[in-house]
């Protein structure tokens, strides 16, 4: 019996590297997808290959797809400052990048087609960020019925899976499984600043960083480390 | 009262410059959106910028999404030959090319909420190419309600409507639309060979020809004529 394939959707953050290891642990062949997308933190696209290298996966593509041409997103738009409103209810912050994952996936699933995958891995989390509109359940479910029609595979039945299995977990969750994984989680990148180090304030550094802590890893608050 | 914003993706072919013309007949300001993604036939791009300008957009974007990095399609892999088998019914050609249309439209709809855009407008068509999975009114029914919920814009009730006014028209209903419209058909590229010439026998020049000479206008049947 030959194995799946899982294309994989590897940001450079912890979410995503957890997803791909999960995916492997399955007994999938893994290719990782990833994107520069003029993005402000282009080194995840370095943590991502970091990670790719680290997991052993058989292909690892960066793809070249500039949302910064046109912005609306303060990780597209170095004019913007990076607001960090993780703690006020209701508001998507100014670091959603509008269409951001509808376009990541839509390229998945080219890729899938093309290579016969039989899932998308996403590290999609609602929990944490229930501000993007464009990672929460009712999203993704809309998302499958149309890569159902939308490709020949699909069409045919056996068109590729949306496969978020973090979608529902805390961030703690996440951490406890990446360590289990053995997931060097020193290496991955999830601050949105593009600067040397993590800024440790912006909403996804603090996020992360309270898992971590609580989880008794404190120690693990760096990012990217070589 | 200002106008709405139209985004347009602009193929260069026929059926999208009749769409953007439409759009411009509604009093819209229409952005032009067209994508280099590694087709064979890349002078359709040529034609696309022949079409924006004599349509006087307001702007017109030309973006790289390089979907012959993983190929899937005699248009995006040069070692495939284009199969020309538009006669044989219930046959997805092989100039298909994986997720396209769900790649071009996610980016259209980032560019779209980003500029505060009413309506995406597209040239697809499901009459003459029913082969073609994504351009199906199912397929624009599920991507609609996906649209809906994939940016701020949507779930806030003001996203971007996916237009596709031609997605049941004969072609000879388009060429005449084209023709009423002044659009200089001659300008636009629908071949899927990518030389000089069009070469008159692909799935697409010759439902293209056929239509132009069943309303009267053989001497159409050329392609970017400068």
């Amino acid at each position: 019996m030959t194995s799946s394939t899982t294309i994989s959707l590897l940001s450079g953050g912890l979410d995503s590297a957890t997803a791909t290891a999960l995916a492997i642990e399955k007994g999938n062949q893994v290719i990782g997808l990833s994107f520069n997308y003029g993005q402000r933190h282009k080194k995840e696209i370095v943590a991502a290959q970091s990670i790719a290298s680290y997991l052993g996966l058989k292909e690892h593509i960066i793809l070249n797809v500039n949302l910064s041409t046109w912005g609306g997103s303060s990780l597209t738009d170095l004019k913007q400052a990076i607001h960090n409103q993780g703690v006020i209810k209701n508001v998507i912050p100014n670091t959603y990048v509008p269409g951001r994952n509808t376009v990541f996936i839509a390229i998945g699933l080219s890729l899938a087609e093309a290579r016969n995958a039989d899932e998308i891995a996403l590290g999609i989390n609602a929990m944490d960020y229930s501000g993007y509109p464009d990672c929460r359940p009712d999203y993704l479910e809309a998302y499958q019925r149309l890569a159902d029609l939308a490709t020949k595979a699909g069409r045919e039945g056996h068109g590729a899976k949306l496969w978020a299995p973090l979608v529902n977990w805390s961030k703690i969750q996440i951490v406890e499984e990446a360590l289990r994984l053995g997931i060097p989680i020193e290496k991955t990148w999830s601050c949105y600043q593009g600067n040397d180090e993590a800024c440790g304030v912006c909403d996804s550094c603090r996020i992360r960083d309270n898992a971590l802590r609580q989880s008794g890893r404190a120690d693990l608050c760096v990012q990217a480390k070589s």
